[in-house]
């Protein structure tokens, strides 16, 4: 029985021209990972539930989507647990593999499990789909690609002076004018050992973060509507005065922070970076420090990094930073690794925002060979075979519809150039080219029709 | 706790290197399919169970990879069933969603839900992962990559000469001599018919095929032994005897396949598509007429097509055939389609076997520069933006650990060309580079290193 076709929530299909455009974002993004040494691997689409559960907390596990045991799967499952239909419980004993919840567990994996064929520090980039069981809405997806860079065994603050330039360099390359935030964790402990309390962190960041919004006097209600008391409010006043270039704002911060170890730690690793990119520039990125940026604190230890684009307001299009112990979950400790992602479903809607996929070279022929009949068109063939030789994305019309159908498919695609051959043309082994765009029409011999489409 | 990492059965992870080699493969055919007007589409790695189920037979269902519902999946499936263990009748109670199996229901699929945006006849290729849970052995996997081109809205048969062209291009561009063999299937319904048995035509097809081995009295001996009668046979002796060129086979089969219309039919098209070939010429493929060849016989109704190497032995590297109502399971009638597919694992070993993966560029930098200390490293800096900018694969050396351990990760690496910057460099403004294969070593300053690195 025919079925109304259609596809699972938060999925797509990605049309010819939505292959195009996405495939540009990747290439333009491979181009500069591999200018800077980085190098592809692959992970499998689904790993063993043992990896990946319990790596992303309760919330993460619940989003994992799990593959369902082949065969008799029920067959040696536990009775009480399926009469009390303990789905939870269950599914552990029906599912033994999982699709990828990220790429970043899967590396860490990748790395223990082949610690002995990799040469340290092991630069890599990773380019593939994950799945997520989310509630589907605008601009989240349950399969979506991320896009990975990270180096593994290297302390070296050259990587995240490198990662600054490689964002720099792929924005450009693409055309967006970004601003790269750039925090420390150290930074943030060293907050936080000033306020005297770590687990007001978060809730001290993200009042900070509003300071432009809602004022000195709004940050500090919020501050103390938290339970950060006054005295930690009045210690850390200078961060409601932070202003002037990075470079002074970090000095302001070196004196509030000198009684902290960590957070004098994190000066000194800003300043590092910061002075290495003053003195090597940077194409178009606008590099700012930002104290209040906090992106997955619990993960970072080191620098912390987000790129916004400057002129679409739509959240981070870019983070990442230094973690001191990720493969340690598999066993391999010491291990410092520093990576950064691309938000590669929000650069797409940023460069159709703003316009920039007119480079991109749309997925279609440049030439239509109408079919006028059977001999017609296999004396085309070889003229077709020749376009093909020479680089030219070249067509037949298969069929011997009417011309004026055959016409209108060559303007549906958008194809330039469409040559005609009748039975005159047949006769002087000539073709007539017609150019879609500025309707001109002439008759070539081969070479000539050839030099033409070339040059056209 | 630490885990032994590992990953499920039957998928793989890819290094560097074999993601550089698999990428060159799917760049030789993607130019291909390009140049013939083919675009690429891309389907969701996860279908909703009724698209996939029931489409590829009992043995293919079991095959399918089920997603498990996510939360509380028990809560409405049937206590008597969970009580019985009723793994199969509970599936769909339970999985909603699956792994795709192929490319070919999701593109059917894909063809009838985007109907009224797509421009038919429609030239798609497609290239991703799909998913069987097969038990996994040499060459099997239960994660691999399948990359189709179908034509679908015409019946015109200049797309079986183009799809062989198309093989032959591609295949020449690997550089792997192939045998590309071709069939009809009305030719096996001619054969059928005479026969008096469609059901024993298979069984036929698996005998005749042993002609080169078994000789002639030895198929005889198998088709009687599985009950094809011996008038049967007798009518058929021309098959035993098929000789000389294509076309010399092909009249040998006019006469034997005249009392057949279907089979007639079958000779016509043949005729034309050899004809055509003929005409145009290959590259480097073998293109053999091969009644035996009747691959997916229930799925095509057209040309059948079957590429093999002819230097390795290892089964079909490609196939595909015409097929004229693929998206009818989905309710749109009267599309006939023809495709061909590339078996991408096969191909890498046939390129490995033939030592053809030798101008694929491995992924790696041309040039490192070593890490004499901070400042050296900061000023080397500066050179590598410059040959990143020159489209130089260029990495830093992050830290500054004893020259021999940075020149073995060198070696490790192949890198070609490494950069040494100590004091006396850093004082004078130049730079020394050593070549690694050579041995030479010299001192310039940056215009002749980048000139040098350049034409290395």
């Amino acid at each position: 029985m025919a079925q109304k076709p259609g596809i699972p929530k938060g999925t797509r299909d990605f049309s010819p021209t939505e292959v195009a455009k996405r495939k540009y974002i990747f290439n333009t993004i491979q181009r500069s990972f591999e200018l800077y040494g980085f190098q592809a691997i692959e992970t499998p689409s689904f790993e063993n539930s043992s990896t990946l559960m319990g790596k992303y907390g309760e919330e993460g596990d619940r989003l994992i989507f799990k593959i369902l045991n082949s065969g008799d799967f029920l067959a040696k499952t536990d009775e009480g647990l399926l009469k009390n239909k303990e789905s939870k419980r269950i599914t552990s004993q029906i599912s033994e593999k999982a699709l990828r919840y990220d790429l970043t567990v899967p590396f860490a994996r990748y790395v223990v499990q082949h610690q002995n064929d990799i040469v340290f520090p092991f630069k890599r980039f990773q380019m593939q789909p994950v799945w997520r069981a989310d509630r589907p809405q605008k601009g989240r997806y349950r399969e979506f690609y991320q896009c990975d860079a990270d180096v593994v065994g290297s302390k070296s603050l050259f990587q995240e002076v490198e990662f600054i330039q490689l964002y720099d360099a792929i924005f450009t390359d693409l055309g967006i004018a970004t601003t790269i935030k750039l925090n420390n964790r150290k930074i943030l402990s060293g907050i936080a050992e000033i306020i005297g309390a770590s687990d007001k962190l978060i809730d001290f960041t993200v009042a900070l973060d509003k300071l432009d919004k809602i004022g000195k006097e709004g940050v500090v209600k919020e501050m103390l509507a938290k339970g950060i008391t006054e005295t930690a409010i009045e210690k850390v006043q200078p961060l409601f005065n932070l202003n002037g270039t990075n470079q002074e704002k970090l000095d302001q911060l070196k004196v509030l922070l000198s009684g902290s170890d960590e957070g004098t730690q994190g000066i000194e690793d800003l300043q590092f970076v910061l002075e290495n990119i003053m003195k090597l520039g940077l194409k178009s990125a606008n590099l700012a420090l930002d104290v209040t940026l906090a992106r997955g604190l619990n993960y970072y230890t080191g620098a912390i990094f987000e790129v916004s684009a400057n002129d679409v307001k739509l959240g981070s299009i870019g983070g990442g930073g230094r973690y001191d112990d990720l493969t340690g979950i598999f066993g391999l400790k010491d291990v410092s690794g520093v990576g950064i992602s691309f938000g590669l479903d929000r650069i797409y809607l940023v460069l159709e925002e703003l316009d920039l996929f007119k480079k991109v070279a749309l997925p279609k022929p440049k030439v239509l060979f109408l079919n006028f009949g059977s001999d017609e068109a296999g004396y085309c063939l070889q003229a077709i075979k020749i376009f093909r030789e020479s680089d030219i994305k070249t067509e037949l019309y298969p069929d011997n519809k009417k011309i004026k159908k055959q016409l209108d498919y060559a303007n549906k695609r958008g194809i330039e150039l469409v040559v005609m051959v009748g039975s005159d043309e047949l006769e002087n082994n000539t073709y007539t080219l017609k150019n879609m765009n500025t309707g001109e029409q002439a008759t070539y011999n081969l070479d000539e029709l050839l030099k033409t489409a070339q040059n056209s």
